[in-house]
């Protein structure tokens, strides 16, 4: 049984430490995934292991992704377990996976993604709409270009790119676009508080803030930007076309105001006037989206 | 200046450890205000203020909120701060709070609260609704009887519970009730959270779990059991009675069979069928009180 200075647990050093983790993930291109049922949504959605290290009680339950993997599943005790991470690790397996290329936004708002062909507007002929992917594709979900898209701009908690990505998968968001400095959705946390909804929903990073929309609006659609202030039009009320990518800011700031005013249209989320007069006058970023997600497919 | 060992700073010993500040609070009647802004919301909702441990650079600007509190007011060092609380504190201010009586459900309810009368649906003559309280109240806002209610089972997050009291606030949710086990609104991470808002909107607490909805019923509330189960009624398209009173459940299990069942109608919020597919089919309960008080206020 290894123990914590084995170079080869080098994967899963120091979990609490957000900078270390941030320059480990980088360089090694790998992400971690905690407990049973995340392990299993990244395994599912074609993230290759590099590793796994798990104590005795999961071995069973977990025996399937454990198959094949030789010397690269790693048994240890609770204690050697902790003393890696950093900290209880309660859900008792973590596996180290290999990040993959993102793909670039104009294929997510495509619906392409490396070697697969969007069904798009015009499926191909012969390929039934609903029958699942036609046979020359891999079995990617996006193979349909998005109608309904969030895009994130600076978030900086994990945990909250997370969740977001969780509301965006459960109500039906087909694509999230990043901004170049938005936090990363496969750090450790932000997997973990998504449930592994970052797995299930494409995503890709712009690699430009600045014209950062010009590549939605070519790509037909109606850009709302997200706002606090009250003299936007509700999000409930305002016309949407058929392609509609909703802009959330930053949780202290919120959207920057070259974003807010190059956005087709402000919209906000009404508040209570009452609300209004004690101070207690906004939302943070994941119970707005939860509401902005719901409202975007209302429509 | 006071050390970490200094008597008078026993009320913030050890802001981390869950279990001696469950003890603490409960055997001294006291809560944690952190941060200028929230210390400030406290002070404005009327509760008496214990003492104030901050540093330096806090005084200024809390110099009104301090005046007359003279050796009630303790200022440290960073470094003495981070030692007592057991975690940097950012916000660089911490003020221990008395509690005060909660009210009970029925006095939430009817919006009546200690020596408060309510509004509710017959004025007193002579009091000009929407033009203020009536001269002889105190200035409660919870004067007048609430419409719409969220109930909350057993949450254990005190996170949650906060977030969830910031949403209500901001939505415009007139009051929560609390199922006995919930956790503690005035919790340090509660209040925190919640921004405040934990003083803004009336709660009480309910001393019988098993007939807990008897109340509501009895104050003429309409129950909506909310649940993942996709074969309820859309929240949104739910008929609604005048008064309405929605039942969140705990964040593993949800409602308990007994409120899911005793409650008037069962409601969801529809997921996205592909969602379901891949398994990402729940929101966290923060994101579904969102929806949920946001879906409540529309109607």
């Amino acid at each position: 049984m290894p123990d914590a200075s084995d170079p080869r647990l080098a994967d899963y050093t120091g979990l609490r430490d957000v900078e270390l983790r941030k320059s480990l993930e980088a360089e090694h291109g790998l992400f971690i995934a905690e407990g049973e049922k995340v392990i299993r949504r990244a395994v599912s959605a074609g993230y290759p292991v590099r590793s796994v290290l798990l104590t005795r009680r999961w071995t069973a339950s977990l025996a399937d992704v454990l198959d094949g993997l030789g010397d690269r599943v790693h048994v240890v005790d609770d204690d050697v377990m902790e003393e890696i991470a950093g900290f209880p690790v309660h859900r008792g397996a973590l596996a180290s996976m290999e990040r993959r290329p993102l793909p670039t936004v104009t294929e997510v708002l495509n619906g392409t993604r490396a070697g697969v062909t969007a069904a798009g507007g015009s499926p191909p002929e012969g390929a039934a709409a609903g029958a699942g992917a036609p046979e020359e594709a891999a079995p990617e979900r996006d193979a349909v270009a998005p109608r309904r898209v969030l895009v994130l701009e600076d978030l900086v908690d994990h945990g909250n790119v997370g969740a977001i990505f969780r509301c965006a998968a459960a109500l039906g968001v087909e694509a999230v676009v990043l901004s170049p400095r938005c936090a990363d959705p496969l750090y450790r946390r932000s997997v973990k508080v998504s449930m592994g909804a970052v797995f299930a929903i494409p995503y890709a990073r712009m690699d430009n803030w600045y014209d950062g929309l010009a590549g939605l609006r070519a790509a037909g659609f109606q850009t709302l930007a997200l706002t606090p202030d009250q003299s936007a039009t509700p999000l409930d009320e305002v016309p949407m076309a058929h392609r509609v990518a909703l802009l959330l800011g930053s949780e202290g700031d919120g959207l920057s105001s070259r974003w807010l005013h190059e956005a087709d249209e402000p919209v906000c989320i009404p508040m209570s006037p009452a609300a209004m007069d004690l101070g207690v006058d906004s939302l943070n970023v994941v119970a707005a989206a939860a509401i902005a997600c719901h409202g975007l497919m209302r429509r």
